[in-house]
């Protein structure tokens, strides 16, 4: 997977803000109009495959991180091994459940190294206003 | 790694934030009091080893879960390798974050999957709910 050189990181509330909403976006494409393409790349013969979305709007269905730890959280593992033990729309909400706790927890993961990193001026505050910012995205989804 | 019966699983916003303070206490215990014992378990020769915060408080080092895709969220595979290769501080300080990181995508997971599930009387206001109650926890935490 290319997660892209660390100099292009979010580093502020904005910019990640920016990089989860772009990784949502993917994501939303990979299981409704593009569904089809996605289901078929998740073959269960395959080996460990999860789905990322990026930071530019794309989505992609790779193996996991070959660095480890890694240096992003990393999204479930392994879905295309429950592909075709289950409903097919039962297998894209649990792909979705998935796909959304991991993108909060890349937002929240990059707002804490932030949050530690003096020298680009953040203060523990903005870790709330990320919280605040995703709290208001994440009301308008449900 | 043990994660129960889904029948203990957290079905209430109350019992997902018991859920995820529980196992937080677990994670500050190991970066903390217990911190000499966990960098110990965390040996470099081991396999992949992963953090988890228990729902009774305690915390253990272990293998990642064999199920894929995993029942829950997985933490961070591998920390163990990175040990030596750091500074200490800096080393725990890493595991702290994708911890928290970790934490937070458990308890959406979790939540995410309770308000899908209309038998247990859920509504789509229980998730901002969550948010709200972890949001306030998060502020009292930086």
């Amino acid at each position: 997977m290319e997660v892209g050189p660390i100099s292009s990181a979010p580093r502020t509330v904005e910019e990640i803000f920016k990089d989860y909403s772009s990784r949502r976006a993917g994501i939303v494409r990979a299981l409704t109009h593009d569904v089809d393409e996605f289901y078929a790349q998740c073959d269960p013969e395959k080996e460990n495959l999860c789905l990322y979305g990026h930071p530019n709007d794309s989505w992609e269905v790779n193996l996991p991180a070959e660095e480890v730890p890694p240096e992003l959280p990393e999204p479930a593992l392994g879905i295309n091994f429950a592909r075709d033990g289950m409903n097919r729309r039962d297998w894209l909400s649990l792909i979705a459940v998935h796909s959304d706790s991991w993108l909060l927890s890349v937002a929240f993961y990059l707002g804490a190294r932030l949050n530690r990193n003096e020298r680009y001026g953040f203060d523990s505050n903005q870790r709330v206003t990320l919280f605040c910012r995703l709290s208001r995205k994440y009301e308008q989804e449900v």
